[in-house]
């Protein structure tokens, strides 16, 4: 057996079957192996930074690694934006990096490069196979590393003689760590705290965003008074009716330093203290209050759930002092069928507030459209700051977002999405500006026949960059009206998705657009809409 | 002033004005100071793998660099591949990276990352502005570094709060060296090497490769006999009627070896040893014979003319023994107007040459259509593996080529290249493979009407690997069909050039591919040829 098969042995036994690849000629090996040996589903993407955005995808909903196949040097360097946000997303992920044979890098090919240091910027794992034989025990380790929670990227580079060299040896999946419950004595400090009444808010981050850390969370939020809040983009949270509407710290400087201005405490719950995404001349970089106190109820790799139950069972029966956020409703009044629901503590959704919904009509048709149990992957940017309020009493379903910050993510994410769960219809929230970073996604849409409906947000203009130039304090001119601008000639959306094989169609006005969802929601496989009203 | 405008102002003043851009929120300060400062062009690219190919065609037509603007850490690493490929073309580029202010980096927000590993993985020269009042001298030295022979690949990486303080100070232009010409010694080396009379080829690089560089060569191939071989993929070759037809070192390694199989002794004119692009079980990774000696006339760096020159004048009045491959005629026995052309070593046209094209008939109406003084611009991979022979006689031209070997360079380079060159035709020969990496590109060709005519191999099929597996020894089965092919669903090239504003036709015969040929050669702007029958 070559070193390349027993990579892929390796790889099944670890319980990875799926690879999104981008093969070059150091994988041919490899390939070959995928060929021989069965059980690995090979998915096609058209440019690297498909192939990691769908593997970050893939993670978040199959909440297993999937194997990127990624050609040497330049060719990883394509993949390391999305790559970096799945990292930000404790995404884990496998990257197996083609490399030039041991002895052929000497001669300076010309597509020799550095793919080391390229791996190390953005993997928690990195390691290169020294050998034909240690290749099988290597992928297992980073398997291993990947899975070890909250989640990690690991990459394996394979020189290509180790890859087509016999003496492989598969190895056994290694044992993945549960991750840990934090200590008793981090809970009940932050009982403590709780009791004492002062403002306090919970930052939530991983899976205390899922379904049951959301409902522990919220019995402590009723508990005790504190108020609840996301990061400002979440990996993926469990959100609409019967959920507790926990809103994410705004992306505005103002806006977060505003939402936050009334908590001295700040409990983070697998969240990093809360920070700007960039600095401003004259502004704060955390955006919680100067005097604000930290909190750590948990780190990112512990069990987040665990300790959010625990600090709920140790708040239990407190009477909360009223002087926090918390309704005894859901915000537009309803109350829902859950016994956890009405402890909502949400401050961001009235009417005046800095961050509602810049577009709401399309939130609240989306609301309207979502149907059951669907996944949102949001990459709408300046489009969807609102979005979180008006979708809160949709249907339930699953929101990811592009943890990163770095643009490109929405297509291919959507992408892994569905192929990571494919019995959900998956929406795509896609700014156009992010979109046209990685629009060759929608082809693998279309090969592979996934249930996607895509909305581009057609405000042709990088239009968070007027903000940004606005909050930095200059004024727009010729170089910024040339650089912001997507329009002279404007992206015809249904024609780009058309020749990817994706149906398509605009939508100029809300009425239409609500017709065309609709009915794109009703149907199953790809679809693409252009919302030029947005 | 700040730091942001002391960097404009030192730019212009360097030579610099032109720059393809790809902003965020980082580099604001920067536009706001372009907006402020006249003189630079500003050109924006959908995703900067599409900013930094721009940058190494314009590099390429213009012998001079442009600046990239880039954003912090996942930004830069999307503008990897093309740079890599700059690099490897010896392509002069000044990166300016924003990056997170100095403070806010050790919050560790969501889009910070090691943006000086990325930068260093691909740069001959990095730094990081230290302070305000360092920005335009570090910008000088980066265009000193960028232009400094034969040409390098500068970053400099921007904190925004260096940008937006007060304090710049703008720095009139460095001295950039000469490359220097080479020791007498090593021209007397190899004359005397020459008139030894044994099989010898010079393989030529860089500008060696320009008009008065090929006609030395030539000078010196008629008077010793040796022969002449470009490097596998040129940066830029001035070709056509009237110059000296030299052909490329082939790219698959057994063709490669047997067409230097003749020769022990291999001079070397800016170019490295011939190495194969990969490895392959049981093959050599030097492609010269193994007993042959290497002879340097000149180093990348040095002035490869005034070698070439000064070889030719060396071994002039001597007689060749006819041991080598010299051949009185070009190659299709035609005589052209200058007195070096007859010299044209060219050992690879005969019929049966195994580097013959794979599509002669496109080549062939290539060579009738294309216009005086156009500018090639080849990423056309499997399909263009023979184009070379039978465009020796269009009309004179010049030819850029891949050099780093990374796909997705074809758009962008030739759109940069009709920037630096803006009265020239530019013909983008793109596989639909690599096209698909950057299509991107196509639309900053419409929104500048640029005078681009973009033929796509559309054989629907990543067909370089079909040859790559089977040099491996490999048979193809499921994996390798499902990831070598770019069909189900084909894609449509002209609505995806159309989508992004550029028009476009298919041609399925080589009559209706002239006929579409011919008629884009003679309008301006950009247009693109989906040939289906490549």
């Amino acid at each position: 057996m070559n070193g390349a098969e027993s990579l892929v042995r390796t790889l099944l036994a670890g319980g990875i079957d799926t690879c999104f690849a981008n093969p070059g000629t150091s994988e041919m090996h490899f390939v070959a192996a995928l060929d021989r040996v069965p059980g690995m589903r090979c998915i096609l993407g058209l440019a690297e930074g498909v192939v990691t955005g769908c593997a970050d995808g893939y993670a978040r909903m199959a909440g297993r690694p999937a194997a990127t196949l990624l050609h040497c040097g330049p060719g990883l360097a394509n993949g390391i934006s999305n790559l970096h946000n799945a990292r930000r997303a404790s995404s884990p992920v496998v990257n197996i990096v083609g490399d030039h044979a041991s002895f052929h890098g000497a001669f300076d090919p010309p597509l020799a490069a550095d793919t080391e240091s390229l791996a190390r910027s953005v993997s928690y794992w990195v390691r290169t196979a020294a050998s034909v034989r240690q290749v099988g025990a290597d992928a297992a380790a980073a398997i291993q590393a990947a899975r070890t929670p909250p989640g990690r990227i690991a990459t394996l580079i394979l020189p290509a003689d180790h890859a087509w060299n016999e003496g492989g040896v598969p190895e056994p999946a290694m044992p993945v760590p549960k991750p840990p419950v934090p200590a008793f004595q981090r809970v009940d400090a932050v009982a403590q705290l709780l009791r004492r009444g002062e403002p306090t808010v919970m930052v939530l981050a991983g899976t205390a965003l899922s379904e049951p850390g959301l409902a522990a969370a919220a019995r402590v939020a009723a508990a005790s008074g504190c108020e609840l809040r996301a990061m400002t983009q979440v990996a993926r949270m469990a959100r609409g009716r019967g959920r507790p509407a926990v809103d994410r710290i705004p992306y505005a400087v103002d806006a977060a330093v505003a939402s936050l201005a009334g908590f001295r405490h700040v409990v983070l719950v697998g969240a990093p203290r809360p920070v700007a995404f960039f600095a401003y001349p004259g502004k704060p970089s955390l955006v919680t209050h100067p005097e604000a106190s930290f909190h750590e109820l948990a780190h990112p790799g512990e069990d987040l759930v665990a300790a959010l139950q625990g600090l709920a069972a140790e708040v239990r029966g407190q009477t909360p002092n009223g002087g926090g956020g918390v309704r005894g409703q859901t915000p537009n009044g309803t109350s829902g069928g859950s016994n956890w629901e009405s402890a909502a503590a949400v401050r961001s959704l009235t009417p005046n507030d800095p961050v509602r919904s810049l577009t709401p009509n399309f939130a609240q048709l989306l609301a309207r459209v979502l149907p059951e149990n669907a996944v949102v992957v949001d990459e709408s940017v300046s489009s969807g700051r609102g979005f979180f309020p008006p979708t809160f009493e949709a249907a339930p379903h699953d929101w990811l977002q592009i943890t990163g910050g770095s643009i490109g993510y929405g297509f291919p994410c959507a992408t892994g999405a569905a192929v990571g769960a494919p019995d959900r219809k998956v929406v795509c929230l896609q700014a156009d500006g992010g979109g046209m970073y990685s629009l060759q996604a929608l082809w693998t849409q279309a090969r592979c026949d996934l249930d996607v409906v895509n909305v581009v947000f057609a405000n042709r203009r990088y239009r968070i960059l007027d903000g940004e130039l606005k909050a930095v304090g200059a004024q727009p001119g010729p170089a910024s009206s040339e650089l912001f601008d997507l329009s002279r000639p404007d992206l015809d959306w249904v024609k780009l998705a058309n020749g990817m094989g994706v149906e398509a169609r605009r939508a100029d006005t809300l009425d239409r657009l609500a017709d065309v969802l609709g009915a794109a929601m009703r149907r199953r496989g790809p679809f693409l809409v252009e919302w030029a009203g947005a």
